[in-house]
């Protein structure tokens, strides 16, 4: 990996020009070779098929040509960004000729682990060529040959471009190379898991690399005694249904003990398809299975819902501070000292209010691609746009100033800010 | 710590009045207590002279009344700092009604392992009180006595100020306890040392908490053939003697071969108490000690300079990028060529032109009070000021929206910047 270190020296320097140049020719050359994607993804899913892999494995393995097509549209986008290495966000005379600047740079080198949809390789490539830093790739076993043939595109591709920037992408395929990978903190800047909460976790525990993501996502949804009991069915059901296997979908139903009484029934009504478990006083309002101590802690990403009673907006933030992973939470409140309230003192990377927790995403907050959402409490948190995989330098100019004379005082600091 | 955690929660509501309100009685108290402060301080140099410790660590141990008043002036200087959770940085009408928004939040406990100078704990248990952080602090066993002293004092003004608010300070004073800290990332957000390289490597290498800090600062200057000869000579001065024992002091001075010939005797008559050690080419101009490989990456902290003679500015931006730390870096160069390749190409947390590299440093950049010097590639670099002690959370509003009709293409996102 010293040469992917060495690499991003060279893609720090360069141009916009020069990697959106690549990013054209990751278009153009993805566009050439749907027919060996396809040969490849089909020895894929041919081996998926003997080993008798879930249904879901199985759908995100899927690369056609309609995923090709989306791939190519999403680096089209990614071409007309603006540049995230542009911004100079701070500049400020010292002194009469002493100029301090704070530019963007690229990070470095991002190792990325994901599992089973190859498209997550082109994508994270594309976001890591636009943002100038060098990618580490190593997909699951189970698309070694999809993966195989793209990242041999892709590299391809970075070649007709410009030969000296080949370096700048590298594919790791073997299980045993992910844990020399872990071990590279000195030539590896991020690590991106992109995969289970059993991958993120293991991924965390297992190196001094910064990792960028998230394990859980046990997201809350409290309904105050102010609530509007038409909006709490409407925002539990899209909450919890409308897409239960991802990591904004709602786990944990916290509900006001007189909410409960009014809109509990309706609300159980509405989700005829879910398992619910419940607390004691839930349960004595609606019949259900009863929630263990382990409920409160669970992800279920499936059509399961743990239902809890609270006295107040006060226990609801308690619980979820204590049992939440600190991704995303909900109030539905027309109350304003409560919501107030609850914005202010629930610690995750999105509180929201009034609306789904299935908002909490990137592209829907209007950032583009995403890299992911991260429950870290530095450096880039909840959904996370190109500009996480950014940092920034300073550079400061002068025309000849030694430290000596305002160390003693002969000379001062004007610290003038210019933008 | 869980109770440092629950702290945390409280500490983030609180409003910038009562977060003042607290420096105000850290001042008045710290004013208050000189006496008892200096019999510890008294305690603890006594212990230290019977234990023979070095001169400079001595010094440090000391807290006379001056060093008291620079801390009380220093929280002056904090509470008419600016909030550092008053920003909003982003403000987006996702939707009619559905409003995004970004705001400023403290990062939650922070971990402070430092060494010999207790002025440390006041200083960044202030910036932590400001910042809204909870604050876990551990010093070095030779200053026990005028520790403990300093956060009974200190506690005791949070505890003047508001009960509730007392759990925020923890102070933890053995050696066992550090190994226990360095294990609770459950509960600990980020950690920052401050002390030796020995200290901060450790710290790094023992735990899976975030560090935010440094632990080499292998400068270099690089003298290019277009230098002006006095400026070149004045700022190696300044770099390597104005305070040669401080991480932002020059290590090692790269020197193009043809301004080796020109200046490297005045450079050298100029640093006539150094201890110069030269690469081969370097003592055919100058006699001198031959460098070793390992000099290339060595911090000195002392009146010792390595010397390398370079044919060309890229031969010395791969020697920085290859041997440096990424903390400061500095180029004299009156060729813009040069000096361009080398403030875009050095992969520094401060890049410098025609100035000395001790400007590197929060309060000369124009921060206030410096949380310290990173070397991260995350998060924060370079000096880092109180804004380095905070993070973002992402606020949603609605008033009843759902996901389900923008996923099913009913409804379109508008992504209106509001700010």
């Amino acid at each position: 990996m010293k040469s992917a270190k060495k690499a991003s020296y060279i893609l720090a320097a360069s141009d916009e020009s020069l990697r959106n140049r690549i990013l054209i020719e990751f278009a153009t050359q993805l566009d050439k070779s749907r027919a060996e994607i396809a040969e490849a993804n089909a020895r894929d899913l041919k081996l998926a098929e003997e080993a008798l892999i879930s249904g879901s494995m199985y759908k995100r393995l899927i690369l056609d040509d309609r995923k090709i097509s989306v791939l190519i549209k999403g680096i089209e986008d990614l071409i007309k960004t603006p540049d995230p290495l542009a911004d100079v966000d701070l500049k400020r005379e010292l002194d009469n000729g002493l100029v301090l600047s704070r530019k963007r740079v690229p990070i470095g080198v991002i190792g990325v682990i994901f599992e089973s949809r190859p498209d997550a390789l082109v994508q994270i490539s594309s976001l890591c060529v636009k943002s100038g830093n060098v990618v580490v790739l190593k997909g699951g076993k189970e698309a070694l040959y999809t993966n195989r043939r793209l990242f041999e595109i892709l590299q391809g591709a970075v070649r007709l471009v410009d030969e000296k920037y080949t370096q700048c992408m590298h594919l790791v395929e073997t299980r045993e190379e992910i844990k020399q990978l872990l071990a590279m903190n000195e030539y590896i800047d991020l690590m991106i898991p992109r995969g289970s909460n059993q991958l993120v976790s293991y991924i965390q525990n297992n190196t001094k690399i910064p990792v960028l993501g998230h394990a859980d996502g046990i997201c809350h949804m409290y309904i105050d005694s102010s609530a509007d009991p038409e909006m709490a069915v409407k925002l539990v059901y899209d909450a919890k249904c409308q897409y239960p296997a991802v990591c904004n979908a709602l786990e944990t139903l916290l509900i006001h003990y007189e909410a409960a009484e009014k809109i509990l029934p309706s609300i159980c009504a509405a989700l005829d398809k879910v398992e619910w478990r419940g607390d004691e006083k839930t349960r004595s309002i609606v019949t259900m299975k009863p929630a263990s101590g382990e409920d409160w802690s669970t992800e279920y990403n499936d059509l399961v819902l743990s239902i809890k009673t609270v006295g107040s907006v006060v226990e609801a933030v308690d619980h979820i501070n204590t049992f939440g992973s600190h991704h995303t939470d909900a109030i539905v409140a027309n109350d304003k000292t409560a919501s107030d309230y609850f914005v202010r003192n629930v610690d995750s990377a999105a509180v929201l209010h009034n609306c789904s927790t299935r908002f909490s995403d990137g592209f829907r907050f209007g950032f583009g691609a995403e890299v992911g959402i991260s429950t870290n409490k530095i450096h880039a948190r909840g959904p996370v746009g190109i500009e996480g995989l950014t940092i920034y330098k300073y550079i400061l100019e002068g025309n000849g100033q030694d430290v000596a004379p305002y160390a003693d005082g002969t000379k001062a600091f004007t610290h003038k800010d210019l933008i």
